[in-house]
This record gives structure tokens, sequence and C-alpha cells, in this order.
């Protein structure tokens, strides 16, 4: 089950780094956003479900007889829904950016909670994963993943909100003026929250007790 | 035998990624999406043979003393003949994007059809040679091949299919209006194939049996 | 006490990175230079605090149980602390580069000194410190962390100073006319004297006597 | 003696990256080339001299007490000789390309020569240095040495010979058209060149016998 969940929270992740990224929004960044965030989600799941995000993947190791036909259609569930639901939310967000312009200011409120609670669930959901594997298998690679999937969500949620996803980041940028003070207390909420909800996954994911 | 075949397939890529972003066609982004590919084929094949794919790497691991005369012959010819075929590979997707045009929707089907599956299968390569070399010497460097082969892999295919390599971004993008409900099959089709091929070259080069 | 003054360097250096980097400035270069710091001071932190540099990730450690709450009230304090600090630092930085227009030559020598002193200590810091980390736990992430802070680095301070950050590359830089020979040696002293004081951080961060 | 010698290397393609890429001829990728040139090196040194190639950071390792001061003083002569030769090298390189324009075909075969001799022997080089440190230290970096110093010398010398560093990469380029088939034994001469001249510094560093 926590397989099937893992999979389908990197599909959606993978799917909504490629929408938001399109042609015509950020084109020529899409394919380095898109590989960071399958870099970052890789250490993120690898230990769980194998991290493939992708039926064709699946289907090689299901060829290859490292993943069994019930689990190779659950997992196929979860990577089609995954990348539906991910595209609705990047169809959703692209319409907050009107023609994919950057608002630095007046961008709007619920977007903008959105944008910094998704972003800040994928940097808090990884980080915690990769300290995860790390405290049970050694060496780790927390900063590549960390850095990048920072990366990705920059990119991808930078349109919407300035992709702050971190509130002394958030903090600074009201000092600098890149944001409105009145603002501030939104990019607090919206990131604290996306690392609460990113903490509830993480327990599930990894049957850790509360 | 199994080490010219892998030096064959990774001087293939490394040449298809370079011509494929050649100067005219997408100039800037040349040396990191070839460096990419380097980077993504070196974990694929090192435990293989040594992940040359250059003639002239090969003349300094034999100098060295570490390739024997007919193995360094025998690489040459596979890298050449990688080389050669990459190129010729390369010249024939170049025509699919006109002038180097992005053709989000009502690109050619067939074009759409090769790029999704020479995609797909560096991307699944990647990953069963990253995980396989895993199970048998310890901690992995599976997301940042697997990171980099798909930010390359997108980034060389993008101009002709999207680059999508993956059923369940493609389904994403048809959600989204990148590409058209119609042409969904042919990505899903695509990508699958080169999944199934990317296991049989895996086979071959492992001595895994089916 | 180390670990608060670890999460306040880090959100610093965090802060200045992305403020630096603002839309307007060098807008599209933002989220790789954000992401490669992260990924720098990770490794440079991880063993000291746990590398959060963010009060979401420290809510989401909090939440999960691997911080107490004394801890837990110092972090936001030392990372919101950072944060403001990084974009008062950032803010007075932006002034030297006038509207963030490239000046090669003729630029403010204290502008010069400070971008170097910065960028210096940012990198050398980054060096120690994950050279004493791979003496205590094995194999590093030298290179991963010390390539991603020099570009970090010569991204934030290049409109300033150059962002050299290397008495070598100065000299260089001198040599082939890119700087004026009587700037050198602020560009020696800036520098040097940020290794100097990196020094003397890394000791007071991991109890190293003198 | 070997140590300062590779400080010497280091230094010197360090500075070729950065004035290459100095702003004018291709500003904006030069925080990334530079940073790249500098994780590879790292990976190719840091066994031999621990990689400062920076005498910031050798004040800084001074400082610490882990480098002494007849080793600091070689150490700093090393890297200035180093810093100051690879600007003067860069500084010719320029002149072939006129000003910074890419030539495709008709390229002066002398610059070419060089070109890929120099950006051939640093991929070598690389190469051969993180295998050797395999053998003796456990897990690689290799693809990510490989790949970054690749990407690295492909945007240094791309601007003069296309920068191709490898003869059957070459060998495509001349399929595809993109250089002249009467230039190729320019490329494979300079590049096998670049490779046998790796070996020797190899063996010089490594105290490897031939």
């Amino acid at each position: 089950m926590k397989k099937y969940l893992m999979e389908g929270i990197g599909a959606f992740f993978l799917t909504l780094a490629v929408v938001m990224m399109a042609p015509g929004n950020n084109g020529g960044m899409a394919p380095l956003v898109a590989g960071a965030m399958l870099l970052a989600m890789y250490y993120a799941g690898a230990h769980i479900s194998g991290a493939h995000y992708n039926p064709a993947v699946s289907l090689a190791v299901l060829i290859r007889g490292k993943l069994d036909r019930v689990d190779f259609t659950y997992y196929w569930a979860a990577q089609f829904a995954g990348g539906g639901l991910g595209a609705m939310m990047a169809a959703f967000l692209l319409r907050c950016t009107g023609n994919g312009e950057i608002m630095v200011r007046g961008n709007d409120l619920a977007c903008t909670l959105i944008a910094e609670f998704l972003g800040a669930f994928a940097l808090a959901f990884t980080v915690l994963q990769v300290e995860y594997a790390r405290e049970h298998t050694g060496p780790g690679f927390g900063g590549v993943a960390a850095g990048f999937v920072f990366f990705a969500g920059m990119a991808i949620f930078g349109p919407i909100s300035g992709g702050y996803l971190n509130p002394a980041l958030a903090l600074g940028a009201s000092v600098a003026g890149l944001i409105a003070w009145s603002d501030f207390p939104v990019y607090l909420i919206g990131s604290l929250l996306g690392a609460a909800a990113a903490v509830s996954l993480f327990r599930v994911i990894n049957s850790e007790p509360a």
C-alpha cells in the first residue's frame, strides 16, 4: 500500500513539474527542472517502492522479474492517477500566473498559499525521506536531493508565489521588498502546513508511529 | 562481447545527444545535455566496460596497462560504430523537427514513436543497470543517473515528441492539453517498447537469464 | 549553541543567494543558484545541525520527534535572524551593482572587498566542513559541495566583483585583462580574509582547538 | 612534488575555464562551467593534494593546521603559476574565436588541435584519476566527475573546435556534417595526443610505473 502511495506521489510531482514548465511558459528550463524533480523523488522513494514513477520503467522491472503482477497493476494505477492529478493541479496553478508572467507583488493569496504548501511539502518530504534512508543504510545523498528539489520547487512555483518554500527566506524576501510584509503570513502558513503534511505522509510511508 | 556492446551503446547515445543539440538547433544547452548523458551512461556501464565511450580514453587506459590490445581494438570498433550510427539516427530525427522548431501538437507520429522509444530505452536501461550495480556493490547513484538521463532525454527528444518518455507523464500532458488525446497511444506504445527493449539489452549485458 | 550558529549561517547564505538573484537582476538563474547553495550548505552543516536552514523543515523534524522543543525554538530564532541579515546584506550589495549591470572594470573597491570576502568565506567554510565530515564518516561529497558553492558564489557575486573568490583566479583575470592590475590586491585581501574567517567559524562549530 | 603539480594543473584548468567563459564571450554560463570544472578537478586531485587550487583555501587549511608552511609556500607558487599560465592560454585561444563567434566549419586547424588536446587531456586525466582513487578507496564519483568535466570542456572549447574531445563523437559530427571530413584527422590526433599526455601526468602524480 505504502509503495503505491509513493509511486503516486512521485508521478504527481514529476507531472506537475513538466506541465508547469511546458513550452510557452518556461520551456528552456523544463528538462533540467524535470530531471531535478526525478532525482530528488528518486532518493525520497527508492527504499520504499524503487522509485519508478513511470509505467514504462515498471514494465521493465516486471519483465526483469523484480516486480510481481499484482504490484505491477497497482503501480500503473498509482502512476497514471498521480500523472492525471498532477496535470490537473498544474492546469489550475497555471491559471494563477495569467500568461506565465512573473508577478512579484500583488499575487493572488490563494494561489500563493497552494504553491508554498506544495513546494514546502515536496522539500520537507524529500529531506525527511533521505534522512530516514540514511539512518538505515549509511552515506546519504541528502544534499543532492535537497538541493535539486529546492531548485525544482523554486522554478515550478516561482511564477506563482516566488517559490520561497521557507519562512526564513520569505522573511528575507520581505526585508528586501520582494514580497509585501502583509503577505508574509500567507508564506509562513503555507510552508508550515506543507511541512506538517509531509510528516504525516512520511509516517504512513515508513510506518513510523506518531 | 558484452563490454563491446556497452561501449557501442554509450557512444551511440553520447553522439545522438551532441548532434541533436548541435549549434543552430539548441546550441546553448549542448554541453550540459552531453555531460548529463555521459554521467548517466557512466553509471549504466562502469561495472561492465569501464564506461569509456571514447577512443581517446580507451587509448589512455591501454597505455596505463588496464586494457589489453584485443579489447582495445574492439572498443575502438564499437565506439566508432556507435558514433556513426548515433549521428545517422540524429540526422534522421532532426529532419522530423523541420528547422528545430518545437511542434507541440500535430507532430509526426512515426517521429514521435522513435523519439519516445529511444528516450524511454535510455532511461529504463540506465535505471536497470544502476539498480543492478547497487545490488552487487552497495550505495547507489541511481538518482543522479536517472535524473540526468531524463534531463538529457527530454532535452534531446523534446523538439520531436515533447520527450515525455513516461506514459503517466504523457497522460498528464494529455490532460493538460500539451498533446492530443488521439496521440496518447503512440506515446504509450513507444515508451513501453523502449522499456521492453532495455530489459533485453540489460539481460545480454549482465548475463541475467530471462 | 554550535547548531544554532550553523542554522543561522545557512539561512544567511540561502537568503543572500535568493535575494541577489531575484527577478529583475538575474531571474532565470535564481532557482539553480539557490539549489546549489542549499546543496553545498547541506554538506557543510548536516553533521552539525541537520542542515535545515528552514523553519518549515524544522517544524517537520519537531513533529517527527527528532528535534526537542528548546532546540526548535532556537532553530527558528537563528533561521529567521539569518534570513533577515542575509536580506539586508543582499540589499546593500545590490546597491553596489547599480541596476544589476555587470561592471567588469572600475567596480567599487569596497563592494569588491565585501563580495570577495563573503564568497571566499562560503567556499572555504564548505570545503573545511566537508573535509572534516569525511575524516570522521567516510566517503565524501566534497567535489559536489565545492563545485556547487563556487557556482553559486560566482553567480551571486559576479555582478559585483566578478566572483573570483580565489587569488590564483584573480591573478589569471588580471593577466587576461578582466580586472585591472591595480585592483588585484583588493581581490587578494578580500578572499584571504574570507578564508581566515571561515577557519575561525569552522573551529567554533566543530570545537576544534587552534 | 606531485602535490604541487596537481595544484598547478587544477588552477590552470579552473582559470582557463573562467577566462574562456568571461562576460562578453559566454557570460551567463561562466559560473556553472567554472563550478563543473572545480567539481571534476576536485575528484581528480583530492587524494593527491587535497584539491585546493585556490590560495585562499590553502591559507584556511594552513591555519587549521593540516598543511605545513613549506607545502603552503609551494602550493601558493603552483596555484599562482597555474592561474597565470591558464589565463595566457585562454587569451591565446580566445583570439582563435575572433569575437567569440561559433565557427562550425572552416575553423583554424591549429586552434582546433590545441582545443581538442587540452579538452581531451582534462577529460582523460579526470577519468584516470577517479578510477585510480576508486580502486583504492571504494565507491566512486566517476560519473559525476566525468560528466561535469565533459560539460565544462565542451562549453570552453566549443567555440574553438566544437569541443568534441572524443574521436567517436568527432566521427559522428563528420557523418552529420557538423565538421568537414577533411578536418577529422585533426580531431583524431588532437584528442589522442591529449589522452596520451594525460596518462604521463597520471603516472607522475600517482607514482605508477610505466
